[in-house]
């Protein structure tokens, strides 16, 4: 299969790099229009080739570079600052994507649209309708790093392995994201029934502090390093494979929600089986009443901010 | 780090190969009396070496080959035959593993000790007796394999990819074994209420259905193929991973327990924390009122099965 | 991509399994006559599921199930037994072969074909003939093993990592293979020129050595446990890794040879780059002369396999 | 196993996700005096775990998180801006080192030492010389990069896979550095006779093409992205599992050379047997008249920056 990502900034790069140490694809093609920037990212990236053969690098500064994709992954578009909240980037990186979508539907017809760009639910709720292309073929990296955060903080406070947390932070990626700790398990432990020596683990003050440190998770790393940039290449990696090897997994990604318990005409995360055909069906969660009071909070932000990017929202 | 395998037979090879393909150890060592099958088990491994060329794989049929190993696996012993029981196997192989567990001892003393040889709960029981380690030392497969049965049937019938789905048979490796469906989820929804259009996808004809191919699983293969080898092997693959990784993973294996809710005083599958020094703390899980019943069951049948093959239980 | 292996005895599971394991192809279906068998062997892989969850095995006793496959691999056939040479199956095998191949060809239209049973050079000329497929497309097993069983010898003796041995036997799978020691390397160091001290360590009595573990290999291997299956299972692996990953490795695969050095008209081993069209270029090499004589002679047995098996042969 | 990686720039922050990814170790720790960069990088690296659940990755500001490290990686230091030579960072980067290096010792008195600050061959003599170590637990990642980007361009004109290519860049990683064509295979057959259609492919104005492009590349990729951090991350990963692996690679480090051909006082690269021990015996190799004459020249450059920067020289 071969994966097109568009922007070869830190993001797109990264996410390249994942891809090619884990075999994701058989070719990754890189798009970015800064010519020197990419070949030298691209350079960088092929001269690992022997440590990593089994994946292709190949990038160019013209977009027919994307043609054939399985999957298309939108990285380009203004990255946010320290202190900057990510719906601040809505009007320009909207316009960006609005641009580019036309030509690359064009160059990969049969393309699944995978969006990474901040606000994701703003950029994905735009790529949906500028590309015409039905539902579940566009969809946004989401919650998907977020919920990771969650996970790894709740791994490392009842000390088990991280693969044996299930939790969900659904919503806006942003600073309204809803951690879903009704549904959080610990192995087959509800995490709010984690008990060591008969003490709850995650009473309320270790539930806000860990909902704290995930919210400024992305602040923190951009303040001491200028962007985030692991992290979101793993966990986009991981939406890549769920797509491309048909994996039916259950991710928070954004993508179009209809009617969720009242709730929907925009892109939002929640917990969905991705598979070949992109995001599916949804999982048959019912949140607690906070929880959905916390969703259709998030679904108000992100019809706020499609708006004033001039993006359509339903109802 | 090193892992010795007991017994070069279908389980005991077929193990050594996933872990061989897997990376899972810098060595591999098998040891079997058999000196002519031996030999052709690691010759046909090594042949395989350009291809998986981090693993090492040697073999001898002297026991010194275990020496310095991180983990001895068990697999040495009679295997169940089409139609018999597993429990039927006990006291021959008890024997036959109290004979060889205190040279294993000395030659690789900081070993943790893994048991797949069945009924696995009284060989580990017998192990865990005539070896004197501490508990955490020595434990069994137990049911990582049915889990990961039990878990593949769950996940076909909701549409899912099985790394979805997190649920647990515990108890005994045998015809007793209790699947704990009040605590079973697909992504953060219990399996019990996973509904499609409405309609509760596991209720009582699905979950018996299910049931009745886990526990008839290994009937049906040992019928068709005359031994169990290719999931065993990957299901004690995983566990080795779980301990030399220290990867803190919650796995259903057997291990001595001492009181689970009133239940104890043998070996028994509990979900718990598996990490480098072996079976670590129980889960503090609830099991539901039938399945604590199901589980003194469990408790019953293993401790008569040691008693009747020599082994001691403790209360 | 999808896999069909035709064939669930010991070589065809095994190499599922080896697929399943290192996440070779998203699907491996798996067909034979024999259901019973057939459905054993793919329960006991799908149980593992869990803990390889990329790869889906399905199987079938009806062809119909190798439908769509990117690759068919053929493993069906009686097989070597104790003492028997490879050429003896011969009759036997074409005649199986030939009955299946205009069906999987309807089946799988787009497929390349990659025969595994023995004699594997016979059977493949026999698989190109009846599909009427181009030559690249039809290729087998051939001499991949028996190279990379050459290289475990050279690496162990040298005391390298078998990564940095490169070595090929060419010609026949089977009594008359040709070892190209003139063109064998170590690192950058010619086999021959690797000394140690001063000393040539493989000198002729130690090629000589190698040559006949090489040659014995297979024989010791069944007649200690009765079939080869392990590095079997993994040499195809490979091969379909190549294949599907479109890697453009140098693998010395059996196929129709037109005219090497003055030899051709049947399918053997030489090295060719193996990509997603199947067996490409051959490598430019220059045998010695010595070496050419071989694989005239490997010419010749194959050739005359294949008339005493009805099978066509060029010139 | 335990890696310490001094320093979190881009390199050794690199490294870490790469070694994260591929899970080369239980344990990345990671030091830097720069606590707010260190903690950033240390984040965004944990945040991924989910999706990479084998390795645990740790940090801190206090150089006690190395301890009982198998393998220190020391990347600290100023790195190569544009168009500056490797060579002019030589006498910050010996000091900083030197500084590092006894405390480095105490805290993980079995690891081995692996450096990768530039100038490279420099830094491993001066590590070298002020811990006292024995020379084979001392060794940088030297030409292994060079030789990886060397590799890339041979596949790339040879139209085959790049695991099919064998060749070796040594001497200086720098301007220096001396490409061993003499040596060089594709597959089975050296580079220099690789014919296509009767026309020699790799002629006397490619290999000058490929040779520019090979001294060329760091600088090309710093002046377009300001570093180079993915290649050499995989490079390093790739040394780092040849050592905890104990795999026998043969690779191109910087290690101390007694007399190579009349060669020798320093550190430079040249092919080696990389075990768990470090830096094993040269490859038994004899470079032609002209590629000596350029080791020899690469000795000089090295010895002679050695004694600018104030390291001792043997001889």
């Amino acid at each position: 299969p071969r994966i097109a990502v568009v922007g070869a900034g830190q993001v797109g790069s990264t996410l390249a790099y994942a891809c090619q140490i884990r075999g994701t694809a058989n070719t990754v093609a890189l798009f970015d229009t800064d010519a020197a920037k990419l070949r030298a990212q691209v350079l960088d990236l092929r001269h690992g080739g022997m440590f990593a053969p089994t994946v292709e690098v190949v990038g160019s500064d013209d977009v027919g570079i994307c043609a054939g994709a399985d999957v298309v992954v939108i990285t380009a578009g203004a990255r946010q600052r320290a202190g900057e909240s990510r719906m601040a980037l809505a009007g320009r990186n909207v316009r960006l994507c609005r641009a580019l979508v036309p030509e690359l539907c064009a160059l990969a017809p049969e393309a699944v649209f995978l969006v990474v760009t901040n606000p994701v639910d703003v950029v994905t709720q735009a790529v949906l309708e500028v590309s015409g292309l039905p539902a579940h073929r566009v969809l946004g990296s989401g919650t998907v790093l977020d919920s990771s955060r969650l996970r790894a903080l709740i791994a490392a406070r009842a000390g088990v392995g991280v693969a044996g947390v299930c939790a969900y932070i659904v919503g806006e990626h942003g600073d309204t994201a809803v951690p879903l700790w009704s549904q959080a398990f610990i192995g087959s432990v509800p995490v709010l029934d984690w008990v060591v020596d008969g003490r709850q683990v995650f009473d309320e003050p270790a539930r806000r502090e860990i909902e704290d440190s995930v919210v400024g998770a992305a602040y923190e790393v951009i303040a001491g390093k200028g962007a985030t940039n692991y992290a979101v290449g793993l966990a986009v990696t991981h939406v890549l494979e769920a797509i491309l090897g048909d994996q039916r997994l259950i991710l928070p990604v954004s993508a179009y929600v209809a009617d969720f318990h009242g709730i929907g005409g925009v892109c939002l995360s929640l917990p969905r089986i991705v598979d070949r055909s992109g995001a599916g069906a949804l999982e048959p969660t019912v949140p607690g009443t906070a929880e959905l009071a916390g969703l259709r909070r998030c679904a108000h932000v992100i019809a706020k901010a499609c708006r004033e990017s001039g993006v359509d929202v339903c109802g």
